[in-house]
């Protein structure tokens, strides 16, 4: 049984003020849950339906059990389905050095969605971290966590100071630009940096000035622009070519 | 002004009952709404605040001022802006032949926002024309609708019976499967179909054995699946190689 200021707490994960400050965050449906399980991050509690708990046998954390209506009145998805986990936040302390790897630069993300799906996308095509400006949708807003598909256990994401970063380091810089060379004429080399900018601006002028490779994707139609996390599996498949 | 009752049919357009049945769908925002203009849809009305029929000149259609209350009041998005436009749905006549165009399949695509991605991503690569199995996120969903970004009004969707259409035309099929045959090396001719399947379950085993090329988008990290518009994007943008 679960009393009335826990469901509070875990019902004020839909609020910013609320998943931004706790040191905590919600991971929900059966298929994250497992991602949560099998990654290496800490897991406080879990709350879930007693099929879900038979299924999985003993767990070394706090399982809860609960009904079909109190997870519905827990839970923020339209469709709740069997469990809801708390989890600890992880700092990102150890970056994979720079010169070492492949990383990916987000100049303002706006929607929880194509944050979340870029980090899912990341995670397909192997990188390692994502590095995001301060004013990129929060990566522990349930939404982001929910739309990365597990990604977010294995892409570490870390909010920086981009301008520092890409002045520290001399590395060749990606950058997604309408104006950019056809990347079809544009080798990627294996390390670096990618950016990608913000849904309707693109990526400021701040930020804009540290890119060696401008690249855009041709376009053929009539389309204004990509969504941007379309735009980064297309860039990022051409960068395993 | 506008009374109630035309109030309360404009709200209508939330529910599924009420798009899916009327001869006429809602589009919203100043940028959607000029795609509409700018089209050769038939508009039928428009409601919009007095700073946007200041910019907007004279319209050779209704316009009804409305106040910001009001459109808050008529608007289905969380941050209204400006302008809500009712058009007239178009049936679909008069496709272009198969065999002369390179069309799009979708079998199950479940989210609008991901149908409304992929129509969007069609019409950056300049695909003429997109068949949905007859269970696809119907295509005037408001949220369709918002999420292609104008090119609903350029991509000509149909839905139709596509085992019906593949049994008749023996063209290329490429099918998006995951283990398919790498998409690095295949070559994708420029008239065909792409068949993309449903978010979680691919495509199914009845459409499945109409595809005479099984391509995948190679795999570097752990993500179980990629978005189905971000697939889409990667596999038009390599078609266009």
């Amino acid at each position: 049984m679960i009393n009335n200021s826990e469901l509070k707490y875990i019902q004020s994960f839909a609020h910013k003020k609320h998943w931004a400050e706790e040191s905590t965050f919600i991971v929900e449906g059966p298929k994250m849950v497992q991602e949560l399980i099998n990654s290496n991050w800490t897991i406080k509690k879990i709350y879930a339906t007693a099929d879900w708990i038979q299924a999985q046998g003993v767990l070394p954390v706090q399982v809860v059990e609960i009904d079909q209506i109190m997870l519905g009145r827990m839970s923020q998805m339209q469709n709740p389905h069997q469990v809801i986990a708390l989890a600890e936040k992880e700092s990102f302390l150890k970056p994979v050095p720079y010169h070492e790897t492949f990383s990916l630069l987000l100049d303002g993300i706006q929607d929880p969605g194509n944050l979340g799906t870029i980090i899912r996308t990341a995670d397909w095509f192997g990188i390692k971290q994502i590095l995001v400006a301060e004013d990129t949708a929060g990566f522990y807003n349930p939404k982001v966590i929910q739309s990365t598909m597990g990604g977010c256990f294995r892409v570490k994401v870390a909010s920086v100071n981009l301008e520092e970063v890409l002045s520290a380091n001399k590395l060749n810089v990606y950058g997604a630009l309408l104006d950019g060379a056809s990347m079809y004429e544009t080798k990627m080399e294996s390390k670096g940096f990618l950016m990608i900018g913000n849904e309707s601006k693109g990526i400021g002028s701040q930020l804009a000035k540290y890119i060696t490779h401008p690249i855009s994707i041709p376009k053929y139609g009539n389309a204004e622009s990509l969504n941007a996390a379309v735009a980064t599996g297309i860039l990022l498949a051409h960068w395993k070519i």
